[in-house]
């Protein structure tokens, strides 16, 4: 069985109802968003097979998810690196910045040249609000993950790819296939263009949202915040 | 070797500077806290020892804490219940209590049927702030768990017991001692007196403000946001 899938306009409506009917705060979200990116991390990449992890991160919330990740990475006793050429000049971002330069978390601005240093990737670049083209200084950010041979993570989707119909026809990220994909809350329609590991985070929808947005809550083991979907992509 | 304690007046200093310099906001640190207990209750006790969990919630941060744990605790399996007889009526507090209402997680008022119907209860009644006397309604509260012979976890201080100075000389607390402890960033002074399971969460503390406050960073395991201090209490 296919786990359902919640389109972009969808997604933004349960985000917003989330935060005001839900009474989530966007600080709550983005921590329990960036710690199940960081359990896909571990289950994907064990410190064992490189402790390395750049994490790019866009200008919006995929990219405050990428920094609370990146947090997380580095209490498990990963090596991380950032890559935040966009910084908001949102307070929340701000926070979350201060907190990894309190850990004495590297920030880059040479993209190439960490990619040549790191064992694995978090794309955080853009995520399921993301339409349109690439604009700078992606563009060049996409064309090296896409002929990089570094095992990169996408979160809810790989950066430049349209949320309903997958890979751009033409540009950067027309072959852009990431190793690993995490859905959070729930798979876009672009996980049908999507070969690779696939696991899903959001282990605090409750049943009656589930049921109002027509989406499927996994069987998550034990205390996991990430479940993988085993078969093939988009299944259960 | 023990692990070093901290002083009531240090934990609140400590908290403050979290949450200024840090850059940590308070909703993020009760979710982290909040996922931390629930992560000892499951250790302690799985669901094949029964699912219902009764959370004692304090007017405080300490009841906050509970109120987070009780939602991770729905969603591992459990059926929490909630005894939260003091209602803060700031905002953060009442969004806790909202999502967990919208999880359909029953509150009781009436803790001594609750405690009679449960397999463990989660005491999140005073934290480290507690001092003096124990106000109504809770001396009863604190007699019930006093004989009560369910497994109980407190945070971060056995309710009623002085931070410094351990169980009170008299009153309701005096033989109070619950079958485990999560204490929260650090054991407390009041960890000596303490007999039982004890573990430690706050897997979020930079080394730099460990050596600030002269603290030990536990050897956390693989994901884990708490760690038991296995040998005797207080020792790692």
């Amino acid at each position: 069985m296919a786990l359902r899938t919640l389109s972009a306009k969808s997604a933004a409506a349960l985000d917003q109802e989330l935060m005001s009917t839900g009474a989530f705060s966007l600080d709550q979200l983005m921590e329990l968003a960036g710690l199940s990116v960081s359990q896909a991390v571990f289950k994907l990449q064990p410190l064992s097979k490189g402790k390395r992890v750049l994490v790019a991160c866009g200008p919006g919330n995929n990219g405050g998810d990428g920094l609370v990740a990146a947090r997380h990475l580095f209490h498990y006793g990963y090596q991380p690196t950032i890559y935040y050429p966009k910084q908001s000049k949102n307070e929340l971002y701000q926070r979350l910045r201060k907190q990894l330069e309190d850990l004495k978390v590297p920030f880059t601005e040479d993209f190439p040249h960490a990619l040549k240093q790191t064992d694995h990737v978090v794309d955080a670049i853009f995520g399921f609000s993301f339409s349109g083209e690439v604009r700078e200084p992606f563009p060049k950010v996409i064309e090296s993950l896409e002929s990089t041979s570094v095992p990169v993570l996408a979160v809810d989707a790989p950066s430049s790819w349209s949320i309903e119909d997958g890979p751009p026809s033409s540009g950067p990220g027309k072959r852009f296939m990431p190793s690993a994909l995490i859905s959070l809350t729930a798979p876009k329609p672009l996980v049908k263009h999507f070969k690779g590991r696939h696991f899903l985070g959001g282990r605090f929808l409750s049943p009656d949202m589930a049921e109002k947005y027509n989406l499927d809550i996994p069987k998550y083991e034990g205390l996991d915040q990430v479940v993988e979907v085993p078969v093939e992509s988009g299944k259960l």
